[in-house]
């Protein structure tokens, strides 16, 4: 990590639109979609060799929106930050960094709140499930249209680690190396077993309608918020709930015997589940949480060793020790698929109490490992032209 | 564990009420509740000394109905059936044993939606909000009513526990043994915010009518359906999980691409929301919760050492490895108070990957101690007369 790294500055998001009709892409599922828009950032320059382009794949909640910030008043700027920018891991000095919002989205990629061509009315759940394959599928024609020839790096974390996966997996060549953080090749039952009652509040909200909430001008905020305090929970650790909130009471000495509010911690997720209805689609959460549960190496190749056969990437990989939805066995199941398969693969477990979170917050800890490994790669990928 | 144990056969709940007015019971928010009425079973006979009476006590769901049929058809008997009953541990042969519906409860004791007899209208949340000490408070009413001078043992997990735990700090001279099975001093941060999700979900079905449902004719069973299966969750474990249910699909070979059902442990959960709206009522579900969430010795007492000083009881202690809501490490916590005090204490963790259902499952191995630390018990008890 330097000393001296600084923000990217203000940037903004661009948009790419493909797969017009007749020519909409097929989907995992078999059905088409198209025309396809999606939104997206770029940091830094891409040489001349087209060989420093480094992807950033975002997880369920996030966007395009990775670095820097749209406006100079922005209270936060984009989600990883303290990864991109001039002297920081993704060194937009050196390289060229994108990241994309993902097909099924809502923060400018089409979606199910997308309006259809054909209708002029939004989707909703006339729009076909996507997968993580589509995903990266649709970021493949994005890289293809910003004239990238291979990528340096794939990275992201969580659901963006599942992509991450993927594009290692789908486009072997073009990938020179992976950094899947806290992710998975596949989720456990408990884990669908959350976003599936994640799910169910959203269906339970009467504001849903099926669906159609934005053809009738309302929107399902209960029942996306209570999805998003549930998945909140699983996105902390024990240890870390404990360590932040305990048994706290909320600006009170003793309890209130009644239903307003006690404890700390529930002013904590009643806060994220507010503050989350105001930047996502409930229709979204619903699609991208199906994407997650969809997403599984093992059935799709037979087995996480045939997965990785013809991956050429160099492989990081990073878990956290306190988080129990991307567990690092889930991580070391991967190295050892990557190990049996020769591959070049390194793996840290960073310990934190942050939970699933960590992804996000363990910054000097991720810095340090990803600038020696991308490094390196950089040093390498230079070395052969 | 005896191997002729048998069924305690057909068994009816009967009804107690207390504190009418003006003698009403103050709870512990200083609340002043009355009359109260509480439903309970009992099972065998109380002794001319009075001295074997075992007390049960239910979980959050549980209710008054512990062991036996009411009718020979029910499908199942009562829910701790494998626990009590002629040579079973709470031998009905030897023990006089009692189990009632705690105060709050929608099973025949006074709770939420019972009727108000100031107003003829249910009491919603003109409830009081009531404690785990005040349940034990009106267990006591009803012992006294029923001629019971000690009591040989308390047991009870999960909420269950914590009510041993207070009868053997509150009445220690009445209490001679304590069973506290998969229990714990106080909840977690991560245990009460998944309680306050559970919370929200019902407050965010429009059925709920902020607590009014029963004067409207509706009920909130899409909130308490999502209540219960994010409980669930809980209440097993990820191993459990995995070993039931992994990511097998429900009846179909690939994906469904759609909303209605993929995962055999998604179907598994929405089985048990709509199985537990037909038997419980969503205001005690909140009542419920929120005294487990109260719970909290170490408040209380300054300390867990300062809670058990003037313990008198004999104390089994009983944790399931793969139980995270009510873990291992509470229990120790809790034998460890009672070591310092010189209390006497025997503490077992049984392995098993139920998660915190366990106590409602592991039968052979529970039964197994109970049985040896109950006789024990007993002998001792019959020698002191």
């Amino acid at each position: 990590m330097k000393k001296n790294d600084r923000s990217i500055g203000l940037v903004k998001t661009q948009y790419f639109t493909f797969a017009e009709p007749p020519n909409e892409m097929v989907l995992q599922s078999g059905e088409k979609l198209g025309p396809i828009t999606l939104s997206y950032e770029t940091y830094g320059r891409l040489n001349n060799d087209r060989n420093n382009a480094v992807l950033i794949a975002h997880a369920l909640s996030g966007d395009a929106h990775a670095a820097g910030r749209h406006k100079k008043t922005d209270r936060k700027p984009g989600w990883w930050d303290f990864m991109i920018g001039p002297g920081k891991p993704f060194d937009t000095d050196k390289y060229f960094v994108i990241c994309s919002n993902v097909i099924g989205g809502c923060k400018g990629s089409t979606g199910p709140s997308s309006i259809n061509p054909e209708t002029q009315k939004p989707y909703n759940l006339s729009f076909p499930v996507v997968t993580i394959g589509d995903m990266v599928k649709a970021q493949k024609e994005l890289m293809d249209h910003l004239g990238i020839e291979s990528l340096l790096s794939v990275a992201g974390g969580s659901m963006g680690g599942m992509q991450v996966l993927e594009w290692a997996i789908k486009y072997p060549d073009f990938v020179k190396s992976a950094l899947p953080v806290a992710t998975t090749s596949h989720y456990s039952a408990q884990a669908i077993a959350f976003d599936e009652v994640g799910r169910q509040a959203i269906f339970a909200d009467d504001n849903w309608e099926n669906g159609n909430y934005l053809d009738r001008g309302v929107t399902p905020d209960k029942g996306l918020s209570v999805a998003r305090m549930l998945a909140h929970i699983t996105y902390l650790s024990e240890e870390g709930m404990h360590l932040k909130f305990g048994r706290k009471l909320r600006q009170k000495e003793r309890y209130g015997y009644d239903f307003s509010l006690d404890f700390e911690v529930e002013s904590y997720l009643r806060y994220q589940g507010q503050s989350f209805i105001k930047r996502f689609d409930a229709n979204t959460y619903l699609y991208i949480t199906k994407a997650i549960d969809y997403f599984d190496l093992v059935l799709e190749h037979g087995s996480l060793q045939k997965a990785f056969e013809n991956a050429s990437a160099k492989f990081l990989l990073i878990s956290f020790t306190s988080d129990w939805l991307f567990p690092t066995s889930a991580s070391k199941a991967i190295v050892r698929a990557l190990k049996i398969n020769k591959k070049t693969v390194s793996f840290c477990e960073i310990p934190s109490a942050y939970g699933h979170d960590a992804f996000l917050i363990e910054g000097a800890e991720i810095k340090r490992l990803v600038d020696g490994f991308l490094e390196n790669i950089h040093k390498h990928e230079c070395r052969k032209k």
